[in-house]
């Protein structure tokens, strides 16, 4: 098996190629999805998960628990609790907390840290955080989000390969990415994603102090992507193949300059998004960004297929990290 | 083995009728007794419980999960982190939430939220909860407890069977319950249960502004039960078979009235209480409206009989809901 | 097996003599130490934890819990929700919780409590607290570090064992203790350790407003162990065996009197640690007063053989409290 940049650990969407997403995990997912249907295997019997939460996520935590389950693996600790784990300043509390969490030996810390990572470890870009990483734990460390702008590798996953099942492809693919894109860090994972496909078109919707951040708007400039920036979703979805609508960030403490119909999507919506096969996607929680009647228009995935792909492509990527052990 | 209203969820005291506690109910809770001082049984296994808990609730929680365990099943994902869960305004997280724990296949959702269930799922009254919930979830929900003035089903349950076993029936039995009867989930969820009986007899006392809400008096006036409502224990106490005290809703904003020795049970509430089979249950955690020198009564069951029937009950709803799977 | 005193409850380090420790204690740690890196054993197979804290703690409890899973055992649950379980009043809550608790008969109950068990259970003084504790639970309660100035005898447990392991033994060794040791449970349980063996000396290092409390020196005092009481650390590192340095204990409401270099290890004590083989503890989690430059110092052992210690000596102790059970 083709290992991914960085191996073991998972800290940005940047690390996956196409070629291994299309040769490696594509195919693996959906073998998972049989698993997952079947009602799990044992693949991992035997291997230990340490899940350290320091941001609330029942998704993420959910599916990442509930996958290392269907697998056969457990999960021999978990907290929710942040207090003493980021008590100290400046980052060595990270790097200490890492060490010993790996000192115990488990097969994989999921972690979703309340700071940037990328600070944390004083890594210079992106491509320089697994090294970092490397540099403290010999266990393989998932990034489970980071602080906001930040990025969530693994939910970069789930979207990329929803995208591929749902379209049966990701080239020449039109997205549009509406809401609060500046702090949004699954727009930001999955625009990464996106940057290794061809003729793919993004439209930006957000409102004007809450635009893409300028890394992954130079990342695209890089990889021949182009990009509109705009503030009426209206104006945009006609053509579209996927809607990715963003939540609020609240916790982050930045807020949406709502516009009634600019940056939501509503029956609207709906009746002007002219492809019948097209897609509709959040990360959840919703908050009354996407209203709920749209919740039975087929094209809507958020509650179905993408919940889907965040279990078994978590499935797919923790048999990858930690399958080959045994 | 015959269902009970609303199969498989678990929303309100009015699902179980008389039939099903006496011909299923009690007795594989009798079974499970065993089974418990046994050590355990492999019946569940395979099966995962989710346990989403949005309000605090260690004994609830702790007897549920361990009550799977009992039985061979597994908890594979729990919370008591209630903050991203409900955050989102007025009910539409409520079903998001339960859509995507559903969607990863759980064998049984045991859910405490901190808002009422039937005002989330827009239920007109407690019988069509279950319908609602039936809507948005395949995968049985159990209600742990809602919001104050809501049920507590589970708890009604092992409270009945308590009452069952410790008095050899419950046809005839004098009832006082005692407390902030206005919010107390747990005495309302009883009063749903003794209302399927005959010949009993309620004394409620509680202060003025705490006395139990018309829609628990209107279901006792249908169902033929007397009751009586007062201000002083010491008053109705003699003759009766089981007192029940509530605690103290101090998490849910309401306090009780406290006059010395009206609402609460000590040395002369004891001295005053004839009958000496008589219990007293609470169902925990108890302020100083029990004082510690109750606790080596033999009427005292609610830091032992009652302890236990969590438990085996929680044990007997779980296999009935989810033993026939297999 | 020979029992330690106060067997099966850990409250205090005073229960372990000097025979046990060498003769049960040590041995079996090290056994651990070949099961923990062979990849666990199943000698608790069926073996159930509660884990309850009433305080933050992700080394203990992590370290506890992955112990439990290396032996084969579970932790049928856990908590670290302390709002409910602590809400009531004087200590009453605390005999409730642990009753309700061991009468779902696990095996063992770890619990960090947030106030002083010995003052709940109303025990004149240390010894007292197992006999009190016994009369709550026959089910093993383990203290995992009670309210500051408390103990921690777990991790008494493994500083001991750590210093035995590293050194070679523990009669005749110099040991500096630095940072707040008012509040500090666990230079407190390493003292009530010490004063067992032979030819010891220590050095407190502290501002003078949070020196180590009289139980400590009357007990040293009556142990024949001498000790300094000073300001420096600088003055006192030259010679000696051991330098634990506390953490400043900011959840607890006291805080340091910080003054550059007197309670803190940086490269210059470093440089006046004149012993090879000197170690160098901390109980972590740690702020600023150790430098991070020390971490590569062979002498720094608080990220790896103290974090090993931690897993195999809870490895050894739930092995000696639960293992004769089968």
């Amino acid at each position: 098996m083709k290992h991914f940049d960085g191996f073991p650990h998972v800290m940005v969407s940047q690390q996956f190629s196409r070629e291994w997403l299309e040769e490696e995990f594509f195919p693996l997912s959906d073998e998972m999805e049989k698993v997952f249907h079947g009602g799990g295997c044992d693949i991992l019997k035997g291997k230990r998960m340490v899940s350290l939460f320091f941001q609330p996520s029942t998704r993420t935590k959910m599916s990442s628990e509930m996958a290392m389950d269907y697998l056969g693996g457990k999960v021999v600790f978990q907290t929710e609790n942040a207090r003493e784990f980021s008590s100290a300043a400046k980052g060595e509390s990270f790097r200490d907390g890492i060490k010993v969490a790996a000192r115990y030996r488990p097969d994989i810390i999921n972690l979703r840290y309340d700071r940037q990572i990328a600070l944390e470890v004083k890594a210079e870009n992106d491509r320089e955080v697994c090294d970092k990483i490397a540099a403290i734990s010999d266990t393989p460390i998932i990034n489970a989000g980071d602080r906001n702008p930040g990025q969530h590798p693994t939910q970069g996953l789930l979207d990329i390969r929803t995208i591929q099942n749902c379209q049966g492809g990701i080239d020449g693919k039109s997205i549009v990415m509406v809401g609060d894109l500046w702090s949004g860090r699954t727009v930001r994972s999955l625009c990464y994603q996106l940057g290794k496909f061809r003729h793919i078109s993004i439209d930006f919707v957000s409102p004007k102090n809450l635009q893409m951040k300028d890394d992954v708007k130079d990342y695209l400039h890089r990889h021949g992507i182009p990009f509109t920036e705009s503030t009426d979703l209206r104006k945009v979805v006609s053509e579209c193949d996927v809607i990715y609508q963003t939540r609020t960030q609240t916790e982050c403490g930045s807020s949406m300059d709502k516009k009634e119909g600019c940056f939501s999507i509503n029956g609207e919506i709906l009746s002007l998004l002219k492809k019948k096969d097209a897609i509709i996607m959040h990360p959840l929680p919703r908050g009354d960004e996407i209203s709920e009647d749209v919740d039975n228009d087929p094209r809507a995935v958020y509650l179905t297929k993408q919940i889907d792909s965040g279990l078994v492509c978590r499935m797919a990527l923790f048999t990858i990290i930690m399958g080959g052990k045994n």
